[in-house]
């Protein structure tokens, strides 16, 4: 038991220095309306740890808000992430719940609840300055990809319709409206997700005999870990 | 409609054939004891279509039998793949049925139903013919995995058992009992896992504008698709 870093946060972090390319991962939930599973790739954008308890990261990520997974992972938070670095071998499957921050005035919003083990009694972690932080971050490009109709809707008007969408939205000068409205559009689509971890498989395929261990989170906050067979 | 080989597979086989390491895929399921789900990366093998039909192309991975996903995907066949190609910036979701073909002896054996749709009345495709040749195509390295104890059970003496593992297993010559013994090992433990598409959700994010575009497949067999916002 330990409530400093947790060893495999360690041992992503190193493997993210050597290969800081390698953010892609996957995210499994379940839509609660049927028994099927949806899993797509997000970019990692860094761990938070809002009460600086070191033994607690969360992982961040963003999203599209209008996309189908906001509300499912409201409706069911119990996700996986399986993280492969191509570059060390390593795989990390990390089980835990989701949260969604959306824009403060979203109809979503209501539903975010502060990651309760994080925070003791009178703690306060500013979710909306870090959703801004995030997103003045992202690419101008990427801005606007959020400014597009509901992604996953059907492309109404093809092709043609699509090459009025933006391509870059930068931060607006004192009195360009236009491009007030559009980074805020984008802003107001913008949500983080966050994932808290609750148990992580680590496999570890470069060392001859390979090596998997398990860690999960116990009540009171600390790690156990385990050797398993790989 | 068409019965000719789907879209998405050609652009998945054009992409394969450009970046042909990028076989790493990642396979959703759900635990149907809890409302959890699961994913993890397999490896990609190739296609087969078991009665000639290019309209019904089935996905091939492989596992270690013992790992709970089989029994998991047994329960509820409902996958979906998600399939990052970095060289092309293309994401492929893939949603459909998971099949697991173990060793004939195996326990699970009797609950492998050739899928369905491939194959009209009289028809047989002999999936124990190819368990044994993408068997026969892994490496030693590989083999000798399927021969350690229970894949994530506890590791019973550590590392120092662990180094007494097989680091190579290669086909037995005549009289090498101890070679046949741990290759039949390795075989009787040795799974295929088909996917069997039914939705494909194909999004490309190198041209500009982005495209998206759904794929599923019809009663008949033919291939639907429409444009969808990225």
């Amino acid at each position: 038991m330990q409530m400093s870093v947790p060893r495999w946060k360690a041992a992503l972090e190193k493997a993210l220095a050597a290969h800081p390319k390698e953010t892609v991962i996957q995210l499994a939930s379940i839509d609660p309306s049927t028994p099927v599973p949806h899993v797509r790739s997000l970019i990692f954008r860094g761990f938070v740890s809002p009460t600086d308890t070191p033994s607690h990261p969360l992982l961040l990520s963003n999203t599209d808000v209008r996309t189908p997974k906001t509300a499912q992972m409201i409706a069911n938070p119990h996700v996986q992430v399986v993280w492969w670095i191509n570059g060390t071998q390593e795989q990390y499957r990390i089980a835990g719940k989701a949260h969604i921050v959306p824009a403060p005035g979203h109809g979503l919003h209501k539903h975010f609840v502060h990651p309760v083990s994080a925070l003791s009694e009178g703690q306060k972690y500013d979710w909306e300055a870090k959703r801004l932080e995030v997103f003045k971050n992202m690419s101008p490009v990427m801005k606007a990809s959020w400014c597009r109709p509901v992604p996953g809707s059907r492309l109404e008007g093809g092709q043609d319709e699509a090459k009025k969408w933006p391509v870059q939205i930068e931060e607006p000068k004192p009195g360009d409206e236009e491009a007030k409205r559009l980074w805020d559009m984008s802003l107001s689509n913008f949500a983080l997700v966050i994932i808290e971890p609750q148990d992580v498989d680590y496999v570890e395929l470069a060392p001859v005999p390979n090596q998997r261990t398990r860690f999960w989170r116990a009540n009171g906050g600390a790690w156990n870990e385990e050797a398993l067979v790989p």
